[in-house]
């Protein structure tokens, strides 16, 4: 068994992309990705089940949202809760250092329906889970869901421009300013 | 070439439900589907790319419900346009004699992440499809996101009480029920 690195997934998940760019994600096996990052196929495999999950991480967004949603004020609305958890969110994951990388992996799952099919996925499960945080604020079931599924939209639009290459403004502001235009533009009959 | 068969995906699909329940979705060969339909290998691969896809409709719905939003009057809001394309949606599809397959067909989805991942990346398909027959109408871009995002929940929770086995209703009934709770609890701060 290979002793153990630093940042083990980062490395793999870094390794992946330049590969996936390079060869295309088809013609990349996970050995050349362990390969790559000076790590086994072994190690490789204790921190993701297989290759298509390189570029997901384990629960951190997942579990910063919640948290978020969790430790909002207790008289804070649904909508309110979720912006806490998104500024939460840009300041303590989707930073700086993390956009380009962001970006350019953002590009790898937009160009693969495999990948594509995952974080599709991975979105369904994360709205599920934002609607439990609600839930368990007290908000009602179908109030709850309508929250986390605008919450999911801004997380979209928020996230779309955060990555642009010419974007330099933050995750959390560019995530309250989309908020507030999905309000208004909420206001349908 | 095996001679045409009428409604031969209808078959396919079919039998591979009734196989995904009796043996599960893994074991199952395209093979064993075609023959338990009485067709040949290289007719399910005229009508589907692969096994993952045998359980989903070729764009019917997708074309009902850009339909329907589109032949909407031309002063209906965009919930409104979105309520008359699922009323359409069940009087020419989700009708009473397809509930039950409906219904056994998603525990199959349910139960099989290869499967979810696909039905997952449909729904985003769909409701991108949904938003461009919004911006065709005129609605501005980012209400069009908004009223596609909480039609396809309205979606999602008609759907999920049709096929219920304890249910009688009708689908474009549930969706219009559903919309206007989904409206209510949309009145968000």
């Amino acid at each position: 068994m290979a002793r153990w690195q630093p940042d083990a997934p980062g490395r793999l998940a870094a390794a992946a992309l330049d590969l996936f760019e390079e060869h295309g994600y088809e013609s990349t096996t996970v050995i050349e990705i362990a390969e790559r990052a000076g790590l086994t196929k072994s190690t490789f495999f204790r921190y993701f089940p297989d290759k298509r999950e390189v570029l997901f991480d384990k629960g951190t967004v997942t579990g910063l949202l919640v948290e978020g949603i969790a430790s909002a004020p207790p008289t804070a609305e649904p909508l309110d809760a979720m912006a806490d958890a998104l500024d939460a969110l840009g300041r303590t994951f989707f930073t700086a250092d993390r956009r380009e990388f962001s970006g350019r992996r953002q590009a790898v799952l937009n160009a693969n329906t495999e990948l594509r099919e995952r974080e599709a996925l991975k979105r369904i499960d994360l709205t599920a889970s934002m609607i439990e945080a609600l839930n368990r604020r007290g908000v009602p079931a179908l109030t709850a869901r309508v929250a986390a599924q605008l919450g999911a939209l801004v997380w979209e639009i928020a996230y779309d421009q955060w990555i642009d290459t010419d974007n330099r403004e933050g995750f959390g502001p560019l995530a309250r300013d989309a908020l507030a235009e999905v309000r208004a533009a909420g206001a349908l009959r």
